[in-house]
C-alpha cells in the first residue's frame, strides 16, 4: 500500500480525458496539489518503553518488532479523504510507535498480554483501508501504541466441502485468500470495493459488504464462527450453522473493530467458483424506479449476484465506470445486473429476473455498460488520488434504511451536503447508488466531490458532519459497512441507545480490562 | 393452556390404535398413570412484601396484580416433559408469587422499576411454553417472584408494506399474529411447534425456528428491530436492515431470554399470504441419502418452503402423520417437501426442486404423506400427554452442526441415549429428523420413548445428561432452537467460552444491575 494514496504504489492512474474535462467544467480551473516527500515526513518521538519492546521481541522475535520510519508511516491511520489530505500534508502524529507482526493466534494473546502488563495500546492492523479513523487509537495515559500487523497470519486453515466453510486466517489480504481458496475450486465471493488490500480479519470486524451482497450476502452473514485473542486467552466463537444457545455472541465480534479481542481466524460459508459470468446494464427512468424494481427482485427471492443502481447524477457522468466518467446524456439512471454461477443456473435466475424487470418497464441496455462495471469496480479509489491531484476533495459516505424511508433519507442527505457545502460558497457534485439490498431495505452510498479549499479537512468536516445528522435525522443508520471507527463515533450512542452503549462498555471491561484495544475506536 | 398439559384444555387427544399398538409392542402393558385434581394443587405462601404488591398495583391496576392460586399454577414453570410430570404429580413448588399484567411497554418498566427496587425477581411469560425450564427463576435472597404476564401487549402496532415489514406486541400468541396480519394479506411464516400457543415475544427471546424455516427463514433472522424494556428505560435496537454500527445488538437481545430486559414489541419481515401451498413426500433409501439430498438443494440455493427428513426408525412409526402412528414396513426415509408462494412461484420452484431430488435417487411418494403431516403437525404435544396417560415417558431434545459432522453427531446422540436408558435397564425408542437445513449444517431433532419408571423426572434425568454431554463431545450446539433456560445452562459455558460467560455476565450487570431479571435462567 502506498504512503500516502491508495493501492499498489506502482499503480497510477492519471485522471481520464472525460473526468478531467468534467472537473473542470464542475470546479473550474485545475489547482494542482502538492503532497509532501516520503523523506520530508517527520514522525513523533517512539514512547514505548524499552521493557515493553524487550517483552514485545521476546514473543514474536526481534525480527518482527520494528520501529523503522518506514513501518510507522506504513502503518499511520487507514484510506479516508482526510487521512489522504493528512499523509499528503507531512502529518503523522497519529503514528505507532512500534509495528508488530506476531506469527499465529497464540502469539497475539502474547502480545496483548504483554500490552496489557505494560500499559501500551494496541492497534489490530489488516489491509490498513479504514475509512471511518478505525486506525487511530487514543493514546490518553497509556505509554504508547503498538500496531499489530497481522500479515503473517496468512494460511488457509481448513476447507470442509462437504460443510461448503473454509477457515481463513484474519491477515490474507482479499486476493490471497481468493487464490487459496480457487485451489479447491471455491470462492468466498466478498468484492467490496477495498478488496484488493483489505483483510480477512477486517472484512469481519467491519462488517464488510461487497459487490456481490445481493448473491453472497453480506460478510458477517458468512461467518459461522470467529476465533479471537484476547489478553484473557483464546476465544471460539460459533459452534454450529445457528443456534438458539442463547445471544449470538458472533454478531459481538463482528464489527467490533478490535475493541474486544483481535480476530485471528474466520469460519466462512464458501461457494463453487461460478463457471459463469454475466453482467449487463439496464435503463429505467427514474432512481424511484430502478430501486422499485430492485425492492421487487428481492421481494420476490429474485437475488442476482449483483445489483447496482446509479442515481441521475452519477448515471449522467457514468461514475460506474471509471475509464469513462464524463456527461453522458442518455438521461435516465443505470443499473447494473449481475449473474454468477452455472451456466444453468445464470440461465434461469437471468429469465426470471428478464422477466420481472422487463415487466416494470426497464430497458436492457446490454453488457457493455456491466461489464465495464466489473472491469473498473476496483479502480475508484486510485481515481479519488487523481482528483485530490487536480485539487478535488473527493469522499464518500453510506448508510441504510428501510425501503419506506429510501427516498426521504436519499433527499435529506442530499439537502444536507448541498446545504453545508454552500454555507462555505462551493457547489458540490453529489452522486449515489444502491449497491446493497434485502428484504426491507436498502443502503444509500455516496459521493461527494468539492473544489478543495486551503484546508481540505477542515472543508470536510461540516460536510460530514451535516450529512451524519441528516442520516440520524432521518433515521438511518450511520453506517452500513463502513464500520464506526472514530468517524462515526458522534452519532452511534443516539442510534443503539443508552442501553447499547452500556452492553458495549461492560463488554469492553470485561474482556479487555486495561483498556488497550484500540482505544477510543467504536465505544462511546 | 392446560395447567398440567398441553395446550387447549377442551382439545384431548386419545392415542390412535396405532401408536397404543406401537406402545404395546414396544413397552409391553399399558400401565395409567395418574395425574392429581386441580384442587388438591398446594402452593407455597405467597412472599411479595405487600408494599411491593402495592406498588406493582399502582402501575398496571389493582385488576392486573394477581395472587389468585389457579393464576399463580398456570403460570408455574413451562411444558418440558418433566415440567408436565411435575404438575401431573401436584409439586408446585416453583409457582410465582403474583402474576402481573402490564398494559404496554412503559408499564413494563414501571414494574421492572418497582421490583428492583423491592428486589422481587421477574419471570417474563409469552405463551408459558419453555421446554427449557425457561420460567422457573432462582428465589435466592430475593423477596419474591412475580410472572410478568405480556398478554395485553396484543396489538399489530404498525405494518410497513412497501417494506414488508410488520411491528408486533410481544405478548401476540402465533394464531392471534397471524389473524391480524392476515387482515393485511401479509404473514409471519413462522411455524413452530408450538405457534398455537408461544408468543412473538417467546418466539425473539429464545431464538425459535419454525416448521417453514428453510423458506422463511429462523425467527432471528426476521427480525429488523426490537423494543426492550429494562429498569433503566426503552432500550429501542435495530434502526435498519444491516449496518456496521458495531456489534449487531439485536442479536445480543435475541436470545436472551428475559435475562437482560422484557422484549415489548419486534419488528420483522413479513410475506404475502401465499395463494398456493403444496405438500409431498419422497421416499429416500436411507437417512444419509435423504440428508444429502437436503444439503444439495441448500447449497445451490433451492429452498422449499418447508423441508423435514425422517430418520428410519421416525418413518417406520410414522411419527410426521401421529394421527397414523404406527408400524410400516415400506424401508428407507420420508422426507416432506413443501412449497408455498404464488402459484408460478410454487411451480417454479417445485420444478427444480424436483429434477434435483430425482436426480439424486429420490421418489416422489405424492401429497398424501405431506398433506398429512401439514395437518397433523401442531397436534404432536397433545400425543405426549396421551403417552404419559398410558405410563410412556417422551421428551425430545435437539442440536446442530455442519454437514460434514452431521452422521457422527446423530450416531453419538443415538447410542449416548440407549446407553444411559440401558444402564436403568429400559430400552428406548430413540427417533430423530431433520427440519432445519442451513448451507453450512442442519439441526438434529429426537424423540425419545421409554417406558416411565416409579419416578420419571429421575428417569429422564441421567438420560438428558448423556444426550447433551454427547452433544457437547461430538461438536453440535446444545440447542437448535429450544433455548438453554435452566436446562441447557450445564453446556453453555463450554459452548460459548470463559469470554462468551465474562461477555454475558457483564450485559447483565449493566442492563439489570440488581439481578431481578430470571434469576437463574441462562446465564452461567
Amino acid at each position: 500500500m502506498h504512503w500516502s494514496r491508495w493501492g499498489d504504489p506502482d499503480h497510477t492512474t492519471a485522471l481520464p480525458d472525460g473526468a478531467h474535462d468534467l472537473m473542470a467544467l464542475a470546479f473550474g480551473e485545475i489547482r494542482p496539489r502538492e503532497s509532501v516527500a516520503l523523506d520530508a515526513v517527520q514522525l513523533p518521538t517512539d514512547e514505548v518503553p524499552a521493557d515493553a519492546r524487550a517483552a514485545l521481541a521476546a514473543i514474536v522475535g526481534p525480527g518482527h518488532v520494528s520501529q523503522a520510519d518506514s513501518d510507522r508511516i506504513h502503518h499511520t491511520r487507514g484510506k479516508s479523504t482526510p487521512d489522504l489530505l493528512a499523509a499528503r500534508d507531512g502529518d503523522f502524529g497519529d503514528a505507532p510507535d512500534l509495528v508488530v507482526e506476531p506469527a499465529d493466534g497464540d502469539e497475539v494473546v502474547g502480545v496483548l498480554r504483554a500490552c496489557a502488563a505494560h500499559r501500551v495500546a494496541v492497534v489490530p492492523y489488516g489491509g490498513g483501508t479504514s475509512v471511518v479513523g478505525g486506525l487511530v487509537a487514543d493514546r490518553g495515559d497509556l505509554t504508547g501504541i503498538v500496531s499489530l500487523d497481522l500479515r503473517r497470519l496468512d494460511r488457509l486453515v481448513e476447507v470442509d466441502e462437504v460443510s461448503m466453510t473454509a477457515t481463513l486466517q484474519a491477515g490474507l489480504l482479499g486476493p490471497q485468500a481468493e487464490a487459496l481458496l480457487a485451489e479447491h475450486g471455491i470462492t468466498l465471493g466478498h468484492y467490496p470495493q477495498s478488496f484488493e488490500f483489505a483483510s480477512i480479519g477486517g472484512f469481519a470486524a467491519t462488517r464488510s459488504s461487497g459487490h456481490s451482497s445481493s448473491g453472497y450476502g453480506r460478510f458477517d452473514d458468512m461467518v459461522i464462527g470467529l476465533t479471537v485473542a484476547t489478553a484473557g486467552g483464546t476465544w471460539q466463537v460459533g459452534r454450529a450453522p445457528a443456534s438458539a444457545a442463547g445471544p449470538d455472541l458472533r454478531q459481538l465480534v463482528l464489527g467490533s473493530e478490535g475493541t474486544f479481542g483481535v480476530i485471528t481466524d474466520v469460519t466462512v460459508m464458501v461457494r463453487r467458483i461460478p463457471t459463469e459470468r454475466v453482467y449487463e446494464t439496464w435503463r429505467w427512468a427514474s432512481f424511484a424506479d430502478g430501486a422499485t424494481a430492485m425492492r421487487t427482485l428481492v421481494q420476490d427471492d429474485l437475488n442476482p449476484t449483483v445489483l447496482r443502481l446509479s442515481d441521475e447524477t452519477e448515471t449522467a457522468i457514468n461514475l460506474s465506470d471509471p475509464s469513462a466518467i464524463g456527461i453522458s446524456d442518455a438521461g435516465g439512471v443505470q443499473m447494473v445486473c449481475g449473474y454468477e454461477g452455472t451456466p444453468a443456473r445464470v440461465a434461469r435466475m437471468r429469465s426470471e429476473v428478464t422477466d420481472v424487470l422487463t415487466g416494470l418497464g426497464g430497458e436492457l441496455a446490454g453488457a457493455q455498460g456491466g461489464e465495464a462495471w466489473a472491469s473498473g469496480r476496483f479502480s475508484a479509489p486510485y481515481l479519488r488520488d487523481a482528483l485530490l491531484d487536480e485539487g478535488v476533495l473527493v469522499e464518500t459516505l453510506e448508510t441504510a434504511t428501510s425501503w419506506s424511508n429510501l427516498s426521504a433519507l436519499y433527499d435529506a442527505v442530499k439537502s444536507a451536503i448541498a446545504d453545508a457545502a454552500g454555507a462555505q460558497g462551493v457547489d458540490p457534485l453529489v452522486l449515489c447508488h444502491i449497491s446493497h439490498v434485502y428484504r426491507a431495505g436498502a443502503s444509500l452510498y455516496f459521493t461527494v466531490a468539492v473544489r478543495e479549499a486551503d484546508d481540505g479537512a477542515a472543508q470536510w468536516a461540516p460536510i460530514k458532519q451535516a450529512a451524519g445528522d441528516a442520516i440520524r435525522d432521518a433515521g438511518g443508520t450511520i453506517t452500513h459497512h463502513h464500520a464506526v471507527g472514530r468517524d462515526h463515533k458522534p452519532w452511534l450512542a443516539d442510534e443503539i441507545g443508552a442501553p447499547g452503549v452500556a452492553a458495549l462498555r461492560a463488554v469492553k471491561q470485561a474482556l479487555d480490562p486495561e483498556g488497550i484495544l484500540n482505544p477510543g475506536v467504536l465505544i462511546p
